[in-house]
């Protein structure tokens, strides 16, 4: 068990600027990338806070990014936001596009927004969360490398394609979840190869197509989808929206671009957002009503609701101004800031 | 193994509208009717073919369908199309609404149809199919009956919440795939009832919310969704996306509001339509080919994409111009004409 050490809430995000700064992030997308990173370690998010530093200082290194370019931000008289981040970081431009996904929503009921040519390492569920605390709700996909077997197949061909959706909750946070479609999310197979840690059964296969609960060896063969052909039908799906659908990579193409360079997956990604109040008439007040006694009919049987230990983690970490990271990881961070 | 006859498939259209006109359904609710259930017998979809004749005159005979009711369909300036079923069955709602929707999301890129206040009883890969041969994208969810249990819990609070999509492929059949959130369909676990055969394990609980294979304990109790916490998380989405946006019911109130009398689920459906045109910039043909390399990479590996048994289903029955049906549902249906 490694030791933790505290860190305030400050020093998360002016670590992650100043690390993101020395390896070469223009300003803007280094506050981008910060804010992510802040949203989610404030949350305990171990995976996807400020042990991403690492994959975007990875990313330069690659070589491919331009970390200064700034997004271009498209809407047309259609119910599409096209936000192209030219070969950026993604999280500037959908901070670019947000506003005019919420605008166009508000007026058309439904709208998504597509992001095009960029680089992306972040959780979705920030971005989703954030549209329901604007009172909509929504859905959010990306493909990544092809690193999951479809059922029945013995090599990668998706990606760990997540699905993340929110809905608004009136007076408290939203219902929130954020899921690889694979068993396992790759940042997650990461942490248990840095823990020297096996994998349970059945979520990955090694490079002969074999079952392995070893972390190295998964990462060198594939993943597989959670749920069986059904799981691996909604990857598909994933593959295609956040994909073909949107004129950027598959998985596979993904992967084939980076060429074992390392870093974030270079591809596009999808956000659907709906207007409950053009949705259903109005009725929102009664219709959240509706949504509670469901929640709590869940909750009464002593099931829990995903994100909940989330939003606890943020309460306390709020509360007393800090958050505690694994000192290892504080140490390897630090050494990003001088090398 | 019980025996199989042979039905034209001009027996198949019209032994429906026999027993649908029997029961007292309208000409234009029988004809909707007998078209999906042709669709779904077409294709060998046993549990959703003819054999839903069935819950069709239960539906009658619970008394609260109006079975003559015409729906309204109303669209306005926003991307949804609003069909309101006025409690009649939902296809010929649904039927009404599909011109619009194409329109809408040619126009608009993205657009939903929101169905309400219909009874259903259907598989709902025909309407995202359909949409696919118009060249979109499609989506489609509703919920049911509060038969599943949320992942930790020991009751029904859920459906049995479908998800279907469809991906037009150009030159031949759509990708397409239809199922249910719950680890076994309703339908399914009827069809092992009929048949005398024990429930494979992990998919249903009994009423005191222990694993149980017995089909009717599974029936009295409760179905289990099919992958852990991430499936559970997609049916609650479903419940809310079919339920709460749309102003209609959750599967725990159309349960509440059936009172045990039997018959299809009354609820809503909503149905999401993408136009890839508007969403690629034009480029359908370059991710048309994009997608076939991602399914070519799935099908090469030994694996297989959905629905591809049914497509061949289909082919075999139009070109002897006959399916088979089990003998025992084919004198059960004769039944309907009579009484």
């Amino acid at each position: 068990m490694s030791a933790f050490i505290k860190l305030t809430l400050q020093e998360v995000h002016s670590l992650s600027i100043k690390v993101l700064s020395h390896a070469g992030f223009g300003q803007a997308h280094a506050q981008a990338i910060a804010k992510m990173l802040y949203t989610c370690q404030l949350d305990d998010c171990q995976s996807h806070g400020l042990f991403r530093l690492f994959m975007c200082i990875e990313t330069i290194k690659a070589g491919a990014i331009d970390p200064h370019i700034l997004p271009t931000v498209n809407a047309t008289d259609a119910s599409i936001i096209h936000a192209d981040a030219q070969g950026g970081m993604s999280l500037l431009a959908i901070d670019s596009a947000m506003p005019k996904l919420i605008e166009k929503t508000r007026k058309h009921g439904i709208a998504a927004l597509v992001v095009n040519r960029c680089f992306h390492f972040s959780a979705l569920w920030p971005e989703v969360e954030r549209l329901s605390k604007a009172g909509l709700v929504a859905m959010a996909m990306v493909p990544s490398h092809a690193w999951v077997a479809p059922a029945g197949g013995i090599r990668g061909s998706l990606g760990t394609n997540p699905l993340a959706f929110s809905w608004p909750r009136l007076g408290q946070d939203p219902f929130t979840f954020d899921f690889a479609t694979s068993g396992f999310a790759r940042g997650e197979i990461e942490l248990y190869k840095r823990a020297g840690k096996p994998l349970p059964e059945g979520v990955a296969i090694d490079k002969h197509g074999q079952p392995t609960t070893d972390a190295q060896a998964a990462l060198d063969g594939a993943m597989l989808t959670f749920g069986g052909y059904k799981g691996s039908a909604l990857s598909i799906m994933i593959e295609l929206l956040a994909g073909p659908l949107i004129d950027d990579m598959t998985s596979l193409e993904s992967m084939a671009f980076a060429a074992g360079t390392g870093g974030a997956p270079y591809h596009g990604e999808i956000i659907l957002a709906f207007d409950p109040n053009l949705f259903s008439g109005g009725k929102v007040v009664d219709n959240d009503q509706r949504a509670e006694r469901l929640f709590a009919d869940i909750v009464d049987q002593g099931a829990r609701l995903p994100s909940q230990r989330r939003y606890a983690a943020r309460a306390r970490n709020l509360e007393r101004g800090y958050v505690e990271i694994p000192q290892q990881l504080h140490e390897d961070i630090l050494k990003l800031t001088v090398s």
